[in-house]
């Protein structure tokens, strides 16, 4: 088999990258792209081919192109809107001369399956349907990081379904749900992974859906209910700020000069007062008009939020111009005191102010704070406190009112309903059981398998080496030959590894003469391959067998090997 | 399943493309690139596996992966030179903005391969050695064509080997080449198959070869030596002119004014003869001087064979000055009479000439011809009489005197001595017993895995349908349930079907209530899977059996059915 382990003590940035880089698993043709040696194949393929069982159990599969017409991502527009989207194009003079067309290299499908699908679905038998591919992806990354899990070019399972009604969507996004939680189950992830909500994008009001692996170099923050189990994405956990009452003494209200002072630090300092004493307030433009938000100086206004809150499609902070008209002062006094009330401001103050005494807020003037404010006597406090705030670690999940626990998570997964978006775009409409024409609603739902292979190591290692759980190991034995020079030695360890063979057991054997022991135990430690046989001078006509996660060695004999092996 | 078969009577340019499309195998996303739909995936999955296993049993699997750094393809200074190299780079600004990076899309790993083979190997023990990949592959046609024959993203099988020296990569050659028999004796392609030699580009001097399968749309013109068993793509074919020897009196000699007479087809009209009697002498550069090429004006120079006769690297096309200056005229006009001898030219007459009588060349002057010409009488024939021809239908085979016998073939596979281009452009040496470091000697092996499907569907097809082969038919057994409506025959069906599928078999269960019985057969004649079983009010007990590749239908019992289609 082609490939070695790697002397080299370099790290790189993240375990899964080192380990598998080191192991022979995977070698880095450039940042995010990498090629899968014959190890790492083995081993990429298992988690696929998890995957596709699953997949064939609800869904058909299919291979589309990576290449596509900018024609088909025009439609959607998503060609000017993506920031990873790579296209294809001649590269020298003479590749242009003879075809100067450009491409498009997919990175998602929908713009490809959505025409697809119409072109054989013409009334209502047709539906629902669904199908899938496992396919490589392109993503123009601009700092692709942490081995396997953000890559330029990686491997992924992408289904997508088309339903009748929402209804039907619904139901089909439960059916995948489920089969995603086998998947992660048969992978050894189950107890890892979470179901997160997450934003629904352009798509949906609603959420959409990831499926997070509590995992340290996870690029997200998740929030976890333990109580009922719920978890969200930081981006869309509704949150309560924690140690809300305060109960001191009201003092006298204070405007304060300070000139140039904006921005949350440089006014503590300022003032010499606590972030929770100071509120941030941001003027937002939107399509229901002008929008105020403000959260306590300690958070950030979540624009998600605020867009739902105030029901509007888009939300922008407010140009120069506006903040100016409506503050009546530069930027960075805005408060919410004092805003003028002939201008049809929407004002979104957040949960995290209700409770504050002696708060300091702009004053809407320029140079100016104003300090020690308190709800009704300085200000009356709006019909509703809402929570436009990004959460953050030691926020309540409102429901329970209890503290989230807060931990990284890499997304190995995610379930989407893209509702008519896409059918929208493609005129995807059929006939009804009447013949009136009606859209499609649609979901996708992804699932990174070689992001997943990254997981795995950052999940399942050891000082040592990976300890890959049994259904993805590459090989089920790593046998080792010790004394080969040893013609007996010799002669029962390829005895052995044919006998294995012969059980459909696989084997990766070491029966390299030249090397030493105690490299091949370390060898076999980094691979990570869950049962270790050694034949030896010493071992007799016995084997020593150990498990990659346990320390303890026996000797047993083939039978007894054989049957731990199988069981 | 998803997918269905086309309605559509619109023909495709080739009849892989027609009938892929219709059954239902393939989408087109553009031209030159497909989606493989549930069918056609299984097809392809089933010639990839095949290829895959054979392979496994003298190579190893990777994944090597499509973008790759500019850096590797200027080594190698391809990147320049491959008219039909993609590059990948951000679609819009924001993604440019994002990452202005360009990445080469690999059409070919070589580039790839060799810094990975280099970065493993350090001595002569770990050589040789091969690994290989199937893989999706990307080409900036300008004219893509005939359906999966010539595609702008197509499925590939690519295998490097690497060699101590060039008698280990002879031996390996002859390894997979006996290797690919096999696997096309398991698609059913053996007998329509041909090694044939083909250029040896810029690698070798030897021949690289290629596996022609004769095919009316293939792309390649073989020139078949049926005696004793050679095969030459025509673009190295050694040939002879048949009929070469004319029995006519000798002429007098005759110079012919003819103004702006240039070119063969103009000079025939003009002169009354047939070009049969005229000459084409063409005036090259080279790196080792200036060449003059002589052949029957009704042939064409083959450039590779004026290459190798002239034991130059590179020959082009002179520049209109040195041809002014060779032949003291305006190009057009240039022959093998009175032809400068102090300008040091090397001139090489093809063996099409060397019985000629009576014949005529250009005079060396402009709007001069001259007619008449005879050996000896009027020029001293040349030492040698070379073959620089490109070869063309009705030309004999030099080693046995008889007409090639030739066909058109597409090409399923290549192999190609690499020699020593990639690792001298890379530095790869290995330190031999001795320590000495020595260059290694690489290999590449190609298999168009897509490309084959749609061979086997332009050689197994009729008016009706495909005629897949039984070991890559999408499915084995094709079930037709007709008056289904009929509660009785509906369990029935239903019951064989799961018999089927119990026993192994895989099955297409057309079980459609609303479509006609002719529509059912015409569909499954369409998608052409090897036996067709149909099961209605009318068969009662028993089954209508029918293999697609034959007329006859036979009424049998289950167990009748289960062993022909089991056998």
């Amino acid at each position: 088999m082609f490939g070695k382990t790697r002397k080299s003590s370099k790290e790189f940035d993240s375990v899964n990258a080192t380990l598998l880089i080191k192991g022979g698993f995977i070698d880095q043709t450039m940042a995010g792209v990498y090629t899968f040696l014959p190890l790492g194949l083995r081993v990429l393929n298992k988690i696929e081919n998890i995957v596709r069982e699953e997949m064939n159990e609800i869904s058909s599969e299919m291979l589309m192109p990576a290449l596509a017409p900018k024609e088909l991502w025009e439609v959607t527009n998503r060609i000017n809107t993506i920031d990873v989207l790579f296209k294809a194009s001649g590269v020298n003079d003479l590749s242009k001369e003879k075809n100067p067309s450009e491409y498009v290299l997919n990175s998602t499908h929908e713009e490809v399956v959505t025409p697809i699908a119409k072109s054989f679905n013409y009334s209502y038998k047709d539906l629902p349907f669904s199908v899938y591919q496992i396919q490589t992806k392109y993503r123009n990354e601009a700092r692709p990081k942490a081995g396997l899990l953000r890559g330029r070019e990686f491997r992924m399972k992408d289904l997508y379904s088309f339903h009748p009604d929402v209804d039907s969507l619904k139901d089909y996004y439960e059916v995948v749900r489920e089969s995603y939680f086998k998947i992660f189950e048969r992978l050894g992830l189950k107890e890892f992974t979470y179901y997160a909500a997450a934003s629904g994008g352009d798509f949906t009001e609603d959420f959409s859906h990831e499926f997070q692996v509590k995992c340290d170099s996870g690029e997200d923050l998740i929030f976890y209910s333990k109580e009922d189990g719920i978890a969200f994405n930081k981006e869309v956990a509704p949150c309560l700020a924690p140690e809300s009452e305060v109960h001191e003494q009201e003092k006298p209200l204070q405007e304060v000069f300070g000139e140039n002072i904006v921005g949350v630090d440089d006014l503590c300092k300022f003032l010499n007062i606590t972030p929770q004493k100071t509120t941030k307030t941001l003027i937002y433009d939107s399509d229901v008009g002008v929008l105020v938000a403000s959260v306590r100086g300690d958070y950030d206004v979540n624009e998600d939020k605020l867009k739902k809150s105030a029901h509007a499609k888009w939300v922008k902070l407010a140009k120069e111009e506006t903040i100016k008209e409506v503050t009546g002062a530069e930027v960075g006094y805005a408060g919410i005191l004092n805003l003028p009330t002939d201008k049809g401001l929407k004002i979104f103050i957040d949960e995290s102010i209700k409770y504050l005494k002696n708060f300091e807020t702009g004053a809407n003037k320029t140079n100016y704070h104003i300090t020690n404010i308190n709800w009704y006597r300085d200000i009356q406090p709006p019909e509703i406190f809402y929570d436009i705030k990004m959460a953050k670690e030691g926020d309540l999940y409102p429901e329970t009112g209890k503290p989230y626990e807060t931990f990284k998570g890499s997304e190995a997964g995610n379930i989407f309903p893209l509702n008519v978006k896409f059918s929208t775009a493609f005129n995807y409409y059929y006939a009804d059981e009447t013949g009136q024409q009606k859209i499609v609603y649609m979901g996708s739902y992804g699932f990174g398998t070689s992001r997943v292979m990254g997981i795995l190591v950052e999940k399942f290692h050891d000082g040592k080496g990976i300890i890959w759980p049994e259904n993805v190991a590459p090989f089920k034995v790593h046998l080792i030959g010790l004394n080969l020079d040893d013609e007996q030695v010799e002669t029962k360890a390829n005895k052995i590894y044919k006998q294995l063979v012969g059980a459909g057991i696989e084997v990766l054997f070491d029966d390299r003469k030249e090397i030493a022991a105690g490299e091949k135990f370390s060898d076999a430690d980094l691979i990570g391959i869950p049962y270790r046989m050694v034949v030896s001078k010493k071992t007799g006509e016995k084997i020593e067998l150990k498990k990659r996660s346990e320390e303890k060695v026996d000797l047993v004999s083939f039978e007894e090997c054989l049957n731990l092996v199988k069981k």
